[in-house]
């Protein structure tokens, strides 16, 4: 998801609380972990403002934006068949064990 | 790993021990909870043969199959820049964190 996003903004940059705000539900705490696990593998890449508070801001690097066209096709098909595979779901609920 | 596996075999079927022989390092409880997901979900069928002891079996279902192309290409992009992943993991492990 944050993949998603800064794929949407790239080649330009989001700060961390502009980030936060895109990504509905995400904790601070989760979104920094995730963010620094993607700089780390040279998906995405940080950039400190040295201003007072320092600005932090974040961009896709091109390994990064590669990730997005597979990652992206993914999105599609798991958006295209939640409707399908939450009625599974809901038919094994009902029908008995085996 | 699993879908990858039944697809290879689509649209034939394959008995849980020839599917745990072909993913390396999968314990038995873990693919167990990975089929019965699987089947949850509605990607994969699951087929009881009624011998003595039973023989079960398991093929992707029209749903599974859709997912195995972006799947795959996932996969590809993993394979093909998982070199490039690890040296920038190795690279932020040598220089000072900031």
């Amino acid at each position: 998801m944050a993949v998603k996003v800064l794929a949407e903004e790239a080649p330009g940059e989001l700060r961390f609380a502009e980030l936060r705000r895109r990504i509905p539900g995400i904790s601070q705490k989760m979104l920094s972990a995730t963010l620094q696990s993607l700089v780390r593998d040279g998906l995405v890449a940080r950039r400190v403002e040295p201003t007072v508070p320092p600005a932090v801001h974040y961009r896709l690097t091109e390994l990064g934006l590669s990730l997005e066209r597979p990652l992206s096709a993914l999105r599609v098909w798991a958006e295209t068949h939640m409707p399908e595979i939450d009625r599974n779901n809901q038919l094994a609920d009902e029908s008995p064990p085996n």
